[in-house]
């Protein structure tokens, strides 16, 4: 499901069939990520201190435990091979080390010019400043580590989700390359925006996450009582896809399809 | 809901109050961790050669990929404290590197001992060769990286649950002393594993999170339909506790009580 569908045209050339479906498909699966990391965070509160203070004793640099955490497991996952896969765009790694394994080939599928779109500065700055506080509780309970390792997971997954903007404005070109042309041509962003907004489909992802919400993070007991109590605001997930992560996916379909035709 | 209850006990001393209260409810929320983490890990199929297959390059030893990644994301997580906090035991690190950051002071709360008390190695064997061919498709989708970062999760979430049975079995010596420690002097395991074993618990954990892999791991949709498929079987998850995970955290019980008065 994480996979773009590949297929053999024929011609001895293994050539990269992108779906609208399997695209859709993917991205419905990773709601269901991205509600299990939240509830996952929700656990923990604020725990500012993790991510704003410079507290570091021996690594000679001044970064937050969060920043150092996520940079440190950034270069274990290059040298496993993430970053090969182009669903995969890191928060901090301007030289990623090769991989120490066999890679794996991903046959192109995007645009070479797609390496160049990556908005994690942004992402991260919008999840400590403006996400996080909506779904954790205020507060400073010491659990640093945990902390920071589910907000990794947290931002992995919406840095995975936005990006996969990629892929969605590479299909919808594709399927039409001559209602795209003229706008990037023009470089008119506001074009590209509009051609690329369906806002039914974005109210039906926010009823979506809201009902994921609600499944998810319900308290399950073997008897069934009334209390509907929910780890992360259902509302808040739906707001936080309808104000940010879609909209985000969108600048990023933007930005890629501005470099499709280089 | 990670931590240990805390209550300073007016002597000047912060003396740590272990309630059973409080322990079953972290049991109870690591079971949607539990849950969480074998639904992520579905998504991908069994992927064998990540954990099996010694295909490394560069690293001049001759683990396979999986067992590479964790080593190294271990050593990432000890830098920043994660093994100074009792409820986390590493699978790999006979060395553990000091925090390169201030690190929490956790209150003792477990006889020194505790420590001594590591099953990872049985449990990775038991999670690669039993578990994860109960719940995930056979094959080999490729997707090694990603496969192996939802196996650490997995691992982890199983790992600290197990584990936990040592703060159970503190809890329950401390409230009947009288009961366990002719038990404990005579190193009766049969015994202590009476003592600790309560079916009608059991029987209401498995039931629990069979219902939780039934509600967590369905398709939620906008509109309602009647087919029910889950993403990880919900008897299969109530299989793994029971057949595994319970027996394991009493085995841990009874490993921790063994040395209690040492």
């Amino acid at each position: 499901m994480e996979r773009v569908v590949e297929s053999d045209s024929g011609s001895g050339e293994s050539d990269v069939v992108l779906s609208l479906d399997s695209i859709r498909e993917s991205l419905i699966r990773q709601e269901d990520t991205i509600v299990f990391s939240f509830i996952e965070r929700a656990k923990f509160p604020l725990n500012s201190p993790a991510f704003e203070d410079s507290r570091c004793l021996h690594s000679g640099n001044s970064s937050s435990l969060t920043e150092f955490f996520v940079r440190e497991i950034e270069i274990i996952q290059a040298k496993v091979g993430r970053y090969e896969n182009p669903e995969e765009n890191p928060f901090f790694l301007d030289n990623i080390p090769p991989s120490v394994f066999p890679t794996r080939k991903y046959p192109p599928a995007l645009h070479p010019k797609a390496l160049s779109v990556n908005i994690n500065q942004r992402i991260w700055d919008i999840y400590f400043k403006e996400l996080l506080p909506l779904f954790v509780k205020p507060g400073d309970d010491g659990n640093y580590v945990s902390t920071a390792a589910s907000d990794l997971a947290c931002l992995q997954a919406l840095s995975r989700r936005i990006h996969y903007g990629k892929f969605v404005a590479e299909v919808k070109f594709r399927d039409a390359p001559q209602d795209y042309e003229p706008a990037i041509r023009a470089k008119d962003t506001e074009a590209l925006m509009k051609l690329l907004t369906f806002e039914k489909v974005e109210e039906m992802v926010k009823k979506r996450v809201q009902k994921k919400a609600e499944t998810f993070g319900q308290d399950v007991k073997c008897i069934s009582g009334d209390d509907k109590s929910y780890k992360v605001d259902p509302l808040i997930v739906s707001r936080i896809y309808g104000e940010w992560l879609i909209p985000l996916t969108k600048l990023v379909e933007v930005e890629y399809l501005l470099r499709r035709l280089d």
